[in-house]
């Protein structure tokens, strides 16, 4: 596919990889064997979701690329603290990522811990460190907020306690609302947020379009987990209904869940119509997210 | 004890928890369990030396106490995540920290790792959320940078490589001033930076007695940690030692470790003649730090 939305989307993946190659600590410098880990958790290739939507939503603000540079690495980095530290052991126990070892493996448990943690800091430092603008704190609250245990780790903390049990639709959609929704949601925020300031109508409306979008995500992975391969996923298929985890397709069933993620986009699209043309991007990227096979 | 600087020690301490308490997640706001973790583990008194020193730094430059509750929280809940993530069982493995059982211990282990990532988290959501004047970007900066790969969690991964092996003194400098001097002389250097601006060369000799008050720190715990019974420490006593962990007891022996002591706080204190009787507080806590029992 060599469409004008595929070369963007190729040629956005390989700036992120090269701004985090340039962001994180050099291999070579100390401690080594902790840096090292960091770049191979973080430079693994991936789909580079949540810098596309901060790529997208920026240019809808007109925002300079080289800071949504620094807004997509940080939000990558604290999107590969989450996942290294979710595939520990005492959490989802998972041995493969990105189709390699998950960085416990290849590494050691503590090592991996501290990786988690390093990724999480650098996040906040470079977002602090490099110049955003004006509302450069907001983007940095607005970012901790999503991360924290209000947003994705009280997500995972949700998640966690519902195990075996089971969630009713509404709380299943608070879980993923903060488990996977709040950083997708602060992706595109934050993208906005460096570029010139949106009308409170245009911004209430972005915000709509990044709930449904983050929520879609979480839809179409739960279908991904029980129809494609270890192999095409580059992670553990089928992990989530082996670890009796509540996800969409265990709730609504796969056709209703294919239903609902259309849905979802319909509605995420509508939040987009008060941009017009400007939105092409974030449109062609809500297509994307829904109808992607890995 | 009742001396003035004994007191003020006390309203500092006091301050501090109330500021914690305040600005940590309700233990009944969703989700429950994690948000009663991260009160568990941060609102266990403690000595508060980080909070003390940005107050006694934050004094020096004139800046607003309610400020530096802010520095103080943020820099605590960093100290706090790391003790939660270093107290867990792929690392240091201990069930005991300021006289009650360690997080995973209370809870599980990965809420304790939720915990770890939400109090850090939480650190930088503070410090960028609240008014702290016009150098707010740099803070954030230095405290991340202070806590990160090349700084706090740095130090902790050079500790975890070296166990069993024997480090010379440089080695085990370079890895005490990034696990515990790299967080002390954030929490000096934040709370100056919290008032009014200090000469290049004001903060070049406060830096010094900042980077010195650190390695006094780490001295003391070392003598502390063969010399103090488990039940004056409330953490386990004697532990460096059984895990063959180099500390500085272990590279000089006990006395030229107190003399070690003794010089570094000279250090420090000639670093702060240039402020005169500005400095008085923080030359009572350097004190305090070098003649604790506990």
């Amino acid at each position: 596919m060599s469409t004008p939305f595929a070369e963007w989307m190729a040629a956005t993946q390989a700036r992120t990889e090269a701004a985090l190659a340039c962001h994180l600590p050099c291999a070579d410098s100390i401690p080594q064997r902790l840096h090292e880990a960091m770049r191979y958790a973080t430079l693994a290739g991936g789909k580079r979701v949540r810098p596309l939507l901060a790529h997208a939503a920026g240019e809808l603000t007109g925002a300079d690329p080289a800071r949504l540079d620094v807004v997509a690495c940080a939000v990558e980095l604290i999107h590969t603290y989450s996942l290294v530290h979710d595939d520990l052991p005492c959490m989802d126990d998972d041995v493969l990522r990105r189709g390699r070892p998950t960085c416990h493996v290849e590494f050691d448990e503590p090592t991996a811990l501290l990786v988690g943690d390093s990724l999480q800091t650098l996040a906040f430092e470079l977002l602090a460190s490099q110049p955003l603008g004006e509302r450069q704190l907001e983007m940095i609250a607005l970012l901790a907020h999503a991360s924290g245990s209000c947003g994705m780790a009280g997500g995972q903390a949700i998640d966690l306690a519902s195990v075996g049990k089971p969630l009713e639709q509404a709380e299943l959609e608070l879980m993923h609302a903060l488990k996977t929704g709040a950083l997708i949601r602060a992706a595109v925020l934050l993208g906005a947020l460096a570029g010139t300031p949106l009308s409170a109508d245009e911004r209430k409306q972005l915000d709509r379009f990044a709930k449904r979008a983050g929520l879609l995500f979480q839809v179409v992975d739960d279908i991904l987990d029980c129809t494609a391969s270890t192999a095409t996923l580059g992670k553990t298929a089928g992990k989530d209904e082996a670890a009796d985890k509540p996800t969409y397709v265990a709730l609504l069933g796969l056709e209703r869940a294919r239903a609902y993620a259309e849905a979802l986009r319909t509605e995420a699209l509508s939040a987009l119509s008060i941009f017009g043309e400007r939105a092409s991007r974030l449109t062609a990227l809500a297509d994307f997210i829904c109808h992607r096979q890995f």
